[in-house]
């Protein structure tokens, strides 16, 4: 079924097939020199190694561009939707690592408007509420307050609305159809929300490195038209694809459907029923059948959750799979292994988050960057 | 020719028929019983005698809230786009009647950004430019500067922008295209703005009233229905026809072709050269011709432009209006006493904007108004 599966920057259905995203977004796949390359600056986190983080842009240029001392920036953000799960946390740990390998500046748009605008029934308010979490759990993976400024659309609309301008100026109607699928029941401030996007792409004249998942490429692709257009570099990307709901491997882990998803603030003991309740597995379906014909880690969400982001040590990842798929390994085995190093990974980032209060404003407003960037006024 | 003409908020052409305006655009004809509702609050501008200021929505309720003690609150506007004209001024002359006259606040909003991003080749730049002088032009107007705040766009959006989401998820792209001709072409920008043009008819939870020329009612059109759906009153308005140019009847005077235009800098060497060479006569092409057959003040320029709004006298507007008819006036003094009193009138400004620069501030940010403004974050 090649034609079973949507990606938009508003829904992910289907089993995706990410190498026809490649072809149809006309994105390139890391290929292995690249990764390599990416290695050598320092030990990446295994989302990387794993070829979670699958697709890019200009990825290479970033690279060329920080060796030759031209140094670049990070861009990434985060739609506020409800509570986080793990799988929104993927783009701020692979950010975390390029911060901390390339001591660059990082920031994080917080577009408390864009649900708003694109979904019916949902208020402000409730978005608001959804904010203040969700910067705690950004700030919780660890960022440098002095090279990261976190910002809210409608908090920092006076410093993004004369580019946004600019931007918006470049995009016409007959293009936000093509790339968003905007039509006549879209709201206007929907259809100006992208510029809003793209603004951060021209907040320095440093090439801008965006690590998001693959489904926000459509304002990506307009962003690197309008870039060159304002004399701006075309930003680069690196694309992931979707960690898989728990229930199998069909569309994206939702917070919607929160027993599917694993959610940052979860228990011990949720996060136990969770997994062994609802997560899809693999196994055969009696002990014996198990044993003799093995598990298929293909299609087991366990086994893809821990190769995916959870498992640092490849070699173990290898004896999961290998175990698993010979009938070694047994289902409830592999579920206890999946809790465990999800509660070990959501004791430090709840741990992490129990702090992140005190630091809210310096990511917001009063760190090195951020301050600068309240007097940021327009693009060059 | 009924259908010859065009009234949109971006051009007029052709001879604009009022009558059929009102009936397209299910505005009101001011009745006679309003105008003299209206005259018994105070002495009104001959623009408001004479009826330049011809149609309505609910401006007799805001007169009846007014009666009953709830108030009214107005608001008008002026996009920069060249050197105001005395066109450009009506609305604020008005405005400031209806201030005076009720003891009101009134908002002026300066859109910085709507024809940056409504035309090719315009830069915010050349915009900002303009800004500056027109804001002196309309502290020229004498308003209360405790009672008037006068905002850009731009500089004021992150007051505006929550709302004006508010009110763009109201608003669709079929909304938008039905109503301002919005198409495939138009940019993102430009199709959020009429959001932040209704963004102030929602300021306070008073009726607002709306002094501005008929062009404009597009915007109200929509701002009618969202107001009442977002809990506020549906806003008012009071329509003026335009002010022709001097060189005939048809269209509306324009900034960009200064020769057809009375601009509120001319001299009065400028004054009288334009008002000699381009005003449009209805004089006979003979002197004795003119004596004979008599003049027509129906379509002569200068007999317009007094009779609209510069000559306060009303029997010596019907004095001119017959002599001319009958032949005993000539065009040469008829321009002579449109020369006169534009002169009067710009000499008058001209001594009130030399001084405007010392108020600036206090209409932007520090009167008693502009200030609360500043403290603005959303609507109810």
């Amino acid at each position: 079924m090649p034609d079973a599966f949507e990606v938009n920057p508003w829904e992910v259905k289907g089993i995706v097939d990410y190498d026809r995203l490649v072809r149809e977004f006309g994105t390139e796949k890391i290929e292995d020199f690249l990764y390599k390359k990416l290695f050598s600056y320092g030990k990446a986190p295994a989302s990387l190694r794993r070829k979670f983080w699958y697709s890019h842009r200009d990825l290479n240029m970033t690279l060329q561009d920080y060796d030759a001392g031209k140094g670049f920036y990070l861009y990434t953000g985060r739609a506020p939707s409800g509570p986080m799960h793990i799988g929104h946390i993927m783009p701020f740990t692979l950010a975390k690592w390029f911060q901390d390998t390339f001591d660059v500046n990082l920031y994080i748009e917080i577009p408390d408007d864009e649900k708003f605008l694109a979904k019916q029934g949902l208020t402000l308010e409730q978005i608001d509420e959804w904010v203040k979490n969700d910067i705690l759990d950004i700030i919780a993976v660890g960022f440098n307050p002095d090279k990261t400024f976190i910002f809210q659309d409608r908090e920092f609309i006076k410093q993004m609305y004369t580019p946004a301008c600019r931007i918006a100026k470049k995009i016409n109607f007959n293009l936000a159809k093509a790339v968003f699928g905007f039509g006549g029941s879209t709201n206007v401030g929907h259809m100006f929300y992208p510029a809003l996007q793209i603004v951060p792409c021209l907040f320095e004249k440093k090439r801008c490195l965006i690590p998001a998942a693959i489904d926000q490429d459509n304002y990506w692709r307009i962003a690197r038209d309008v870039a060159e257009g304002l004399g701006y570099h075309k930003p680069a990307q690196i694309h992931s694809k979707f960690i898989v709901p728990l229930t199998g491997m069909a569309g994206k882990m939702s917070s919607s459907e929160p027993h599917h998803a694993i959610l940052l603030s979860d228990d011990a003991n949720a996060v136990k029923e969770k997994v062994i309740k609802h997560a899809f597995s693999g196994g055969r379906t009696t002990l014996a059948e198990h044993r003799k014909l093995g598990g298929n880690p293909d299609v087991d969400v366990p086994y893809q959750w821990l190769a995916t982001f959870l498992e640092e040590d490849d070699a173990k990842v290898k004896k999961i799979y290998a175990d698993y798929k010979s009938g070694k390994l047994l289902t409830g085995e592999l579920k206890q292994m999946l809790i465990d190093k999800l509660n070990e990974f959501l004791d430090q980032h709840q741990k992490a988050r129990a702090k992140a209060h005190k630091l809210v404003d310096r990511f917001k407003y009063t760190g090195k960057l951020a301050k600068k960037m309240w007097e940021f006024e327009d693009i060059e």
